[in-house]
């Protein structure tokens, strides 16, 4: 913390890996691609796993457990999923290390080698249906809603904290359903769920809508997702949630006897959201100065830096802030007080401002005599002194962090607002993209060659059909076909 | 469920197996040592990781991530950690598959090998010291208490649904500390979270202690272990603590600033449990009905079975029902009502037992009438009606899972005793074992070869030196030497 962060308008790729870093939130491990969480981080994330844990439950699913390993064939069994996922695998092909010759160090141990190679789960598809084909026989087991909580690996080139690493953390739900409609009402019903999720407690807008064939899910019939705009104007697909039809059922056997006597393939859902979470958090909310958490999934809401000169001034601050503490965690508000005597409170307040914590009490001699407290706000960066005589202050903190998340979603949705550009000429879309960036609604000819052309041309991608959009005829923007409604392009994490 | 569980009297081991799938707790995959976590049983795995996270989090824990891959050389700079995990070990060596010659199957890429082969982890000592390394430079960086919920990986070759499983989950606690005296404080305070968890939530007693030479942890100084007893004589490992010395600092060359301006290498500890305890939870309690689960651990903590012949009878049972969960809602008692009208309620009673529900509440049209519910304890098999104009329902519930609670431990705790003998000679130690099983409390030399001499002739093997038990010399029970105290044998899981 001894230098400032990059400032986001002049580099922002390194103001987020600076933030990442600084903040404690994540940094790379000796292991090409994959991450070490830190405490800190970790504890944001245990909160947005909190958080869509109870909201999966609410909604009636259990979680379960499946194996880490894919048996290779097994991959195999779903011809488009295995097109997608074969390509970038961590593969087990022994099970034994033994000492070299020279004994200085140890070697694979070429007698151990597996009959069949293991893949490490890039996603749980085949496996899970592989198991559900034991579960399911009837009607009466239906529907199946399962989630698994889990690492998951895709050997990934490139890779950046959080946004794509070679491993990362996520809950995928499974289920399993009798009709067809019922299993396309399951997919919406997540992707409700995330994009409540989202909004309400990442205090992030997203568009809902639907991928092209292009962008779908290797193995689904329809992809749904969320997707969120970052500060650089790039957009980022914030979960997914897949109406499977009866594909895996069919490449796994799984059928059930229906009420009416007869036969049928399961139909199916997938739908996850990842660590990657995180990176969306990050580049939605935060500034120059560090991270901007919104209270809701903030580890510390409030933080007390007491100003002292003297034992004694410490202790008697420190009266006084246990007795705040006492009212806002009666309150369920999370609250630290530093009394560390090894920093000044001008390092502090740059650590807290660093960590996004909500808002920040300091607490001075001159407070105690005159029963104020100074709060500063980590979103707007302003402060104000609080008469404590007058104002309750567990009241007051409990608005002023709804206050907060509010605002910070508003901040969010007036970004995107600002940076979502309709256009009708391929000129218009060029510039657009260009030099402001964002969403661009444009209409499509509906062709894969098309977006193909325009992404070749642009490295903009079509984010998703918007769902809650009304229906448009009109031109396609790079071929002038006929088009049936807009949708939203963007460069993309 | 056609059929009844086997018998623990007649085959143990079978009646286990039978167990874990009839009650839906696991099964085995198509991944050899890999199983399947199902729904009820990983549920029962959540009320576990919740209260031990709650524990660690009171103790000053932060939970953090860590990498799936340690780099092979990272397993050889301990040496005795290598020695202890390479031979039973999954070996990443490729990160694509590509499509076979004929393009019926895919094959591994021949020219995705990696450079340096990368292990699954068994434990994460070595990558997290190598992390460490980073993140420790002054005695202020310490102690840095870390944990982690994961999945690990040993090939095992023989393996049983939760006791033995190539793939499991369980939680690693890293710490390090400034002084040798600091880190055995945290070591021995971990043990006593585990024995505390396992005698308070799991009702099960264990006997804290520590292991011989020959049972230490790969790249221990000293392991601290709790042992808990199972029905059938033979003792369970139910957790471990290691006070790592400064072996892993050393080979990660992990050193600290000192307060005194010196410069030494860190100390550190280790420990762990895992869905290892769900095997313990079940053979520790449960009977030839089904599980027996203590309530502090129950997903489901009652359950309401309503007796019905009409849809009116149902109508106003559920109204009753209602009423009587709202007040133990109230009370955070988890409550099921099963109100399914495709099964018996014969059925149902006996799905409960094998599911190990505490206490089952039947209510009929007769019940109603006389205003009384029907009390069923899964421990006890016993009976009662209740009046409810005479007794506070959630009151009288709420005691009734406390009495259980502790009558399952108390249960286990006689049956421990039982089990637990003083010999004297070499003849009462075979006989023992042979005859009667359980704990057997002999004196022994203290060394290896005695140690596995015993091993080779009864399968028993030294449990662990307990803690708590008064200084006592005597002579060795097999070689006559001299000893310095007792030690507990027996056969282990």
């Amino acid at each position: 913390m001894s230098k400032g962060l990059p400032k986001r308008s002049e580099d922002y790729s390194l103001w987020y890996n600076e933030l990442v870093k600084r903040a404690d939130l994540a940094e790379n491990s000796a292991v090409r691609g994959c991450m070490v969480i830190k405490p800190y981080g970790y504890s944001i994330w245990e909160k947005m796993q909190a958080q869509l844990d109870k909201m999966f439950k609410d909604t009636g699913h259990s979680n379960a457990y499946f194996p880490l390993f894919i048996p290779k064939s097994y991959l195999s069994k779903e011809a488009s999923h295995v097109e997608g996922f074969a390509k970038e695998c961590a593969v087990v092909t022994h099970y034994r290390l033994k000492n070299s010759e020279d004994g200085k160090s140890v070697v694979v141990d070429p007698e151990a080698k597996l009959e069949e190679e293991l893949i490490v789960r890039p996603t749980s598809e085949t496996v899970i249906w592989s198991t559900y084909k034991n579960w399911i026989q009837s009607y009466r087991d239906l529907p199946l809603l399962v989630n698994q909580w889990a690492n998951v690996v895709r050997w990934e080139m490139r890779t950046r904290l959080f946004l794509r690493t070679a491993e990362f953390l996520w809950q995928e739900g499974h289920t399993a359903h009798a009709t067809k409609q019922e299993a396309i009402e399951e997919t919406e019903q997540m992707l409700d769920v995330y994009a409540e999720f989202a909004e309400k407690h990442m205090a992030m807008p997203v568009v809902k809508g639907i991928k092209s064939a292009n962008e779908r899910f290797a193995g689904a019939e329809e992809t749904y997702c969320i997707e969120a705009m970052m500060q650089d104007g790039k957009a980022l697909q914030a979960g997914t949630s897949h109406f499977l039809g009866q594909n895996f059922a069919k490449a796994f056997d799984v059928k059930f006897a229906t009420k009416e006597g007869g036969l049928d393939y399961v139909w199916g859902t997938s739908w996850g959201v990842s660590t990657r979470l995180m990176g969306a958090l990050i580049m939605a909310h935060s500034d120059d100065n560090g991270l901007v958490l919104p209270p809701k999934l903030a580890p510390i809401q409030v933080v007390i830096v007491p100003i002292f000169r003297s034992e004694e001034e410490l202790e008697a601050i420190s009266v006084k802030a246990k007795e705040i503490m006492k009212k806002l965690r009666a309150l369920e508000i999370s609250v630290k007080f530093d009394n560390r005597d090894t920093h000044k409170p001008g390092f502090k307040f740059a650590e807290y401002e660093l960590k996004g914590v909500p808002l920040r009490i300091a607490l001075g001699p001159r407070d105690l005599a005159n029963n104020t407290v100074e709060l500063a706000r980590r979103d707007t960066l302003s402060k104000e002194s609080v008469n404590l005589n007058e104002v309750e202050i567990d009241q007051k903190i409990k608005g002023l962090l709804e206050e907060i998340q509010e605002n910070i979603y508003k901040k969010a949705f007036d970004f995107r607002t600002e940076k979502t550009t309709e256009v009708n000429s391929w000129e218009e879309f060029q510039d657009v993209l260009e030099n402001k960036g964002g969403f661009v609604s444009a209409h499509w000819d509906g062709t894969s060659e098309t977006e193909e052309k325009i992404k070749e041309l642009t490295k903009a991608t079509i984010r998703c059909i918007p769902l809650d959009q009304e229906k448009e005829e009109g031109k396609c923007v790079l071929t002038g076909n006929v088009s049936q409604g807009r949708v939203l392009f963007a460069k993309a994490y």
